[in-house]
């Protein structure tokens, strides 16, 4: 049996979603689905039983970070990341493409690769594409990403266009590099806000054949509606057979809105950084637990979710812990906010068996959920 | 069916320990015990359900900082400290009179009681006994704490002997303020490093008729070998139908050395605090996880442990944890340490069993344990 497969289980009749189910060493994810972030091998504030608990199904993990602090060498001989965090279910780690632009302190982007300064103590580091399949292999999650160029937004066209042919070449080097069979390796599209370069990029990406296929370079600071417009121009050269995994995107919102266009997985850090600002994600829209409104509010944190958070704590006994500064606060609005991410996403995947996802979304809209 | 009640089960044949069941409204502890500390309501850093895993049979909970953040009163609307925090097990208040004196930036004394500053804002408090009681009976802990006065250490005789005596005619106030009768309430004898007093304090509390006695003003900056030496002054004057109280005391080797001298239960921050800054308490001694030696030590924290984090991360993980600052780091060592610290309890109550207590102590001496 190979190690990796995608079933495409049922296609909505309204609107470009799937159902699906990826099949990986570590096991199958439904999809569409979220990964919880765990940046520097581990969802921050949660511990690998929380994350069962929760039923996260796969998580992601970032090669900058990791390979920065504690290094790829060393979680190799850990055994691997899922050994080193104490996770057994599956494991996706980006390529360190968008962290180098966004972190690394000075870059400067050759053909071989992306010169770049730690933003840990300031140290010189090099990526290539082969470098990178070196640490993300050594890593060992089930699903790696190619190197890319993910260009800032706003940039012109002519720059979108030289990093995305750039991406391409890379993405070539990256599946030669590539030796590994028990790993999975995406190619990732992009082409910044161009209609036209998203899909000569998914074209391009598509005909490498990877077993999966990512967008990057979206939700870096544009309108939603330029991100959706970007996603309905490329949809349809992305192979439909294979999963298509719309990078650094998660909220309630986006993830109901790239589903109707097709996209099939998704990540976000949104519900781990707000929750250790005392923002909770709900049914009813976004709640700052922090407020004074909430000093007596004996009611749950959301009153339609069964996450251990909302089952047992109130939103004063929250708000409190936040005014007092306490690591619980953390760990229970990060608790609630991935559960509750991942059960929107199964309203979706119900939704879309059922045939009522565009009622699901009027649904949301209605109650506030999509804020 | 009385609401509480203490029986011996076995009393050492050797040393001056005992083994013994305290019964509450909220379940029975066996005894000797360890109480983790929970400041603010929360154990820092464990959510309830860490706590009920490593089956932390009672914990405490400080009335000075409930009564300033949120305020005992709220605590009464939410339905009391369980409810509050979700623990379904018993719950020990502290009555503030250490804090008053360690915490509030000034203080002064009356016959009446203690003024002091907030240390969160600066505000101006009274805390007299009766209002202590006050305050405890809407948090509604099982276990109450007489308010008390706490002589710094080192504090000459006659100081120390008139806080001593005000403790006492506190004391008295306090059991007349006290009107619930489900939550026993403890008296606290003092007394300094002067064993004369000690005498005639553990006299006057016993004389008072308490559910429970408690030992307070130890372990306050005075060497170990002292504190021992007033158990031992003390504890002949400790009724022994009642549970004894050893207040702030809990490393590994203070709690045999008290259970030895006749004390049944202990609390102590060392635990989590220790564990906030990467020290683990091990059955080999402690261990800064934080140091470089554990960069690539693939071993579990300990060895002998069976807790979560010691089967399921490694040395290396969590050091890379400490070093990330990430807060995953603070979780598993308390999850940890406060399962180490009840293990050993586990242990003392066994070898009681077994007429083997001292040969516990020396076998942990051997292995660095004591440290």
């Amino acid at each position: 049996m190979q190690p990796f497969s995608f079933e495409v289980i049922k296609t909505c009749a309204q609107t470009g979603a799937r159902l699906g189910v990826l099949h990986t060493p570590h096991g199958d994810i439904e999809t569409p689905c979220y990964m919880p972030v765990g940046t520097r091998a581990t969802v921050k504030a949660m511990s690998p039983r929380d994350l069962l608990d929760v039923d996260a199904p796969i998580i992601l993990s970032n090669t900058y970070h990791l390979y920065l602090r504690p290094g790829h060498e060393l979680v190799r001989e850990a055994g691997g990341l899922h050994s080193f965090m104490a996770w057994p279910r599956p494991i996706l780690t980006d390529s360190g493409g968008f962290q180098v632009f966004s972190l690394g302190d000075t870059n400067r982007v050759y053909e071989d690769g992306v010169e770049f300064r730690s933003h840990i103590d300031g140290g010189k580091h090099l990526f290539t594409p082969e470098k990178v399949m070196q640490i993300e292999q050594a890593l060992g999650a089930d699903i790696a990403m190619c190197f890319d160029e993910c260009a800032p937004y706003p940039s012109d066209e002519p720059y979108t266009k030289a990093a995305m042919l750039r991406t391409h070449r890379w993405a070539k080097r990256c599946q030669q590099a590539h030796t590994g069979h028990d790993q999975a390796l995406f190619g990732i599209v992009q082409g910044g806000m161009y209609a036209s370069l998203r899909i000569e990029s998914a074209k391009a990406i598509a005909d490498m054949d990877f077993i999966g296929n990512a967008i990057g370079g979206l939700s870096v600071g544009e309108p939603k509606g330029m991100m959706y417009d970007m996603l309905e121009a490329m949809m349809p050269f992305m192979p439909p057979g294979k999963p298509r995994y719309l990078m650094g995107v998660g909220s309630p919102d986006c993830l109901i809105e790239g589903v109707i266009r097709g996209a099939d997985m998704f990540d976000c850090v949104l519900q781990t950084r707000i929750a250790r600002n005392g923002l909770a994600l709900t049914h009813f829209g976004r709640r700052m637990l922090r407020n004074k409104e909430f000093a007596r509010d004996f009611s749950p944190i959301d009153e339609n979710c069964a996450c251990y958070a909302c089952k047992n704590f109130t939103r004063a006994y929250i708000r409190h812990l936040i005014k007092a500064k306490e690591i619980l606060a953390a760990q229970l609005l990060s608790i609630h906010n991935i559960y509750y991410t991942l059960h929107c996403m199964k309203e979706i995947r119900e939704a879309i068996k059922e045939d009522r996802l565009l009622r699901l979304r009027g649904e949301w809209a209605a109650r506030g959920g999509m804020d």
